[in-house]
């Protein structure tokens, strides 16, 4: 992935696994980072997918996503229990063999005290057949990368720190600018002269996001563009319109 | 959809439309309220997607989901400017007309002050043909629902409000239960005990979740099933093996 030129577009999808998800029980805080994270990388997230712990729907939600973006992250499913099947569903999707991985298991037998990397403890060193791993510096059972799918735990803490492990590794797009303009009005009253200014600065994408707050709505019209003299000729745009429309 | 057995299963997926999700800008709030208020009605949320503000991913997003699930749920992009492009789709998707709508037209100018319903906000009336229109108490301008299709907006609080606009009209299936067991223990001290009792119960979905406080790890071990008897059955095991454990 060396030589990947500046203004190349490098993109990404995020897979959730997790019933608890989908329950309501947990509430997902891993996509809002993810979605930063990359972005501040020069990433662009393009999808999400929330699947559960079932085999058939975590091995299909891979394959159509790794076919189809630059890279994919997971998060959730694999930990230690019986309901942490997210190593194995890579190995089915990726068709590889799912091992007691050596590295995984001098890693994790120096940092249980002896005795105590138990059988349960040993599922989280199972690793597909091929993969890197990917260094969790809260827990120390390991993460890990197979093509380009990274399979990251689901506890927040430990999932951000094993994004700040793979990091390095990745390569990136030019990235994304933004500038938001906020606009005291309901965004019908400024949504004819935003159409316009899209269509003449068609290499901006400008996206305008109402916000209800005691029932008075105001927005925030966001601009964005991988060139800064584009941006800003376009924000200058939108800051004009807006503040003729409250003038 | 009258007539449908209590002990059904009724499923639901729900997509995300908006750019500013991907970005990070915004941080979703309405697939964590979706998922409680689904489970609430005993409906199974098994699969989410946020997906960017261009047409190919919206109407295969739509089409995929609303072949897969009971009913498809999606939010954000209908409002009255030049990236709301979700009315447009969902008519591709469906393979119909999208025109002004007179129901849609009739709400929508009796609540703007005349004159004031502007070519943008008549853009918010455009109902693909043969939907329903879904109130919206908020700020008016209704979502609709086509086939298994209903479509919201993507602010929270008018997303909730047509939520409860269109609750009434859902076939709902036989309410998944839950018991919680807290386990004051990193879950890997649990995970045999808890696979035997899993397989013991076959007929619950018995899920570990680990939580990172400080460094210290504690456990939450969520039981589900349709039935109460059954449900609690397995979180006395659990309940049991945890005491054991600590004992």
């Amino acid at each position: 992935m060396t030589g990947r030129k500046a203004d190349d577009v490098v993109t990404a999808a995020f897979l959730v696994i997790g019933d608890e998800i989908l329950s309501g029980r947990t509430k997902d805080k891993n996509i809002g980072f993810a979605a930063d994270y990359l972005t501040s990388l020069g990433i662009d997230l393009k999808e999400v997918r929330i699947v559960p712990d079932e085999k058939a729907e975590i091995v299909s939600a891979v394959n159509a996503l790794r076919a189809r973006y630059t890279y994919v992250f997971t998060s959730g499913g694999i930990g230690p229990t019986h309901d942490d099947i997210t190593a194995e569903c890579i190995a089915e999707a990726f068709g590889v063999a799912l091992n007691l991985d050596p590295r995984a298991v001098a890693i994790m037998e120096k940092h249980y005290p002896p005795g105590q990397f138990t059988p349960a403890r040993q599922r989280m060193a199972r690793i597909p057949e091929g993969a890197d791993l990917i260094e969790n510096k809260v827990s120390k059972a390991p993460g890990f990368r197979i093509g380009n799918v990274h399979v990251m735990a689901g506890v927040p803490s430990i999932m951000q720190a094993m994004m700040d492990a793979i990091a390095p590794t990745l390569a990136t797009g030019r990235k994304m600018l933004s500038e938001t303009v906020a606009a005291d009005m309901p965004e019908s009253r400024i949504a004819d002269r935003l159409a316009a200014i899209q269509d003449a600065h068609p290499e901006t994408l400008i996206g305008s996001y109402p916000r209800a707050n005691e029932g008075k709505f105001t927005t925030e019209i966001v601009i964005r563009s991988r060139d800064e003299a584009i941006l800003k000729a376009a924000a200058r745009d939108v800051a004009q319109a807006v503040a003729e429309l409250l003038g």
